[in-house]
């Protein structure tokens, strides 16, 4: 898989603050009043993010982005991309659906072009981009199609762990049947891949969780163990130091945890309730798999909360920090 | 379901050390050195305590126990029972099983006459029972069978939360066929009644978690929220207050937690990994459904620690304080 490399001197983060009339914008604009943590690039129209920032009663200074700036100190810029019509905070508006598209097309290809380091995503609306026309699953399937992939994984991570999913939004009872030794030897090897190359993890260490209870008992309660979760953990012995397959529940130990570089669980409600429950407004959600580094909030558009300045900045915050380690770390890899 | 009349005046909780080679009578040991929350009386061996007590440096007073006894102040009691060998702690010996079952069975006895309040238990070795010839697959069904319920629920207690299981020991694959409006009503029936009866609380408020990812996302991911736990729900919605079904991953919040009285979790890995890392050594099973109070430490015999004092005091701490709230809101009841 093709790593972008980076032709700037110090990370540059691309953020997209999503669909107009959720949170994104607002997050974005309250993340720039404090000292930024490295320069941002947002893909956004200008006038938008000025009259949000206006109506919060704050100030949005930044400066137009052109492929190749640098800047001694960290600094904002927009790449305007221009609205359809004029947005209303908690008000859709499917003409303005291409626009957000276009915004996060725009900042891929500028991760891919390696003119910005990383992408981190602000909430988008999936219901108002199918009714404009676009078919659209979701900002991870989007990344993962316009990147030329043809598997990702999907990570989340708290202060405490990371948790990456060997299954994601599978009805529970066809759980069992999509964990194959095949698909679980890709998720493996991405996982692996990413933590050596995004995370500066020389030899990842890796909590792996069984899919039944008490991790099948040895045979006792489900065979998943030891037909498909061990053989395929034999595959990667020299690759990483893979631990398990461990009861789901003595896995989320914090003496374990704070030894080990991930968790891999097997479905979605098996990892997600403990890692959002340690998070607690502070999940980030990273994709593996892709040849760019991504992170996103891990909350949705709240329209009922957009222009109210309520908004909680701290998965943002969060993705963003996230997003630099792991662009940093990429650095020194190279 | 009858409920068991205590004759005395102030709770007097039961509690079996279990495996006499395991952890569990030096930390009945253990407990006894601090002040005791109210009187307890031990179901074992005197010598083999006496004996563990010396090893360890520490003194054990005690008085042998009758029915009827009562006392200002708590006291420890002991109801001997003979060990048919000597015992050496971490080895596990056959011919001492069947003193083990003996002291669960009196220990069960005296709470169903009332001669005590609840029974606390440290936990016992399933495997020399069985191999002693005595068929015995947990605590749990024993307890179920004795005190001739058709069925019990398993909940966990951590300092923030409870957590009851629709369903336990199941292959993953399992799950979704074992989840039935039937067995689902039942398990919802004796939570509901027991929260009511146990922990005095007149109208419980439960966070009733969906079976698939998303709770289903109103049947884009699974049917079960559409077909069997919303239909169950509205069983029940004159006797508590059920709110759901809830995606599991957003439902374990702090807040939500703050204002609930238990959760209604699906499986054991969708429930007890968040729980576990909650309650961090201090986790409690607690079995509803029966006519007694019963709780238990949420761990096993550990024998390699057994008789170096090492062990965590803090599960078995956990469990007599709540079987002693449990019994007061009981009384309180009656």
């Amino acid at each position: 898989m093709p790593q972008a490399q980076a032709t700037h001197a110090e990370p540059i983060l691309a953020l997209t603050p999503g669909e107009p009339a959720g949170i994104g914008p607002e997050l974005v604009i309250q993340l720039a009043q404090s000292t930024l943590p490295c320069s941002l690039v947002i893909f956004a129209d200008e006038r938008m993010m000025q009259e949000r920032a206006e109506s919060l009663g704050l100030t949005f200074s930044f400066e137009p982005w052109q492929a190749g700036l640098t800047s001694d100190k960290p600094k904002l810029y927009i790449k305007h991309i221009p609205l359809a019509q004029p947005c209303i905070a908690g008000q859709l508006n499917v003409a303005n659906a291409p626009y957000v598209v276009n915004c996060l097309d725009q900042a891929i290809d500028a991760c891919l072009s390696g003119e910005t380091s990383a992408i981190v995503t602000a909430p988008l609306h999936k219901g108002v981009i199918n009714e404009a026309g676009t078919p659209f699953t979701g900002h991870t399937e989007h990344l993962q199609e316009r990147c030329g992939v043809n598997k990702v994984v999907m990570m989340l991570a708290s202060p405490r762990m990371r948790v990456a999913l060997a299954t994601t939004h599978l009805p529970l009872s066809q759980v069992s049947q999509n964990i194959t030794q095949e698909s679980l030897s890709q998720v493996t090897r991405i996982l692996i891949d990413d933590l050596k190359q995004k995370f500066g993890i020389s030899l990842p260490r890796i909590l792996v969780a069984g899919l039944n209870p008490h991790a099948g008992e040895d045979g006792h309660m489900g065979m998943e163990e030891i037909d498909t979760i061990k053989p395929v953990m034999a595959q990667f012995k020299h690759d990483a130091e893979l631990l398990g397959p461990l009861p789901a529940d003595t896995l989320f130990n914090k003496k374990y945890l704070q030894e080990a570089d991930a968790v891999l669980a097997m479905y979605h409600d098996q990892g997600l309730p403990v890692l959002k429950f340690d998070g607690f407004g502070e999940s980030v959600n990273i994709t593996l798999g892709l040849p760019i580094i991504r992170t996103s909030v891990d909350h949705g558009t709240a329209l009922d909360l957009a222009g109210s300045g309520k908004a909680d900045i701290g998965s943002l915050k969060t993705a963003v920090n996230i997003a630099l380690e792991m662009a940093s770390a990429q650095y020194s890899e190279i």
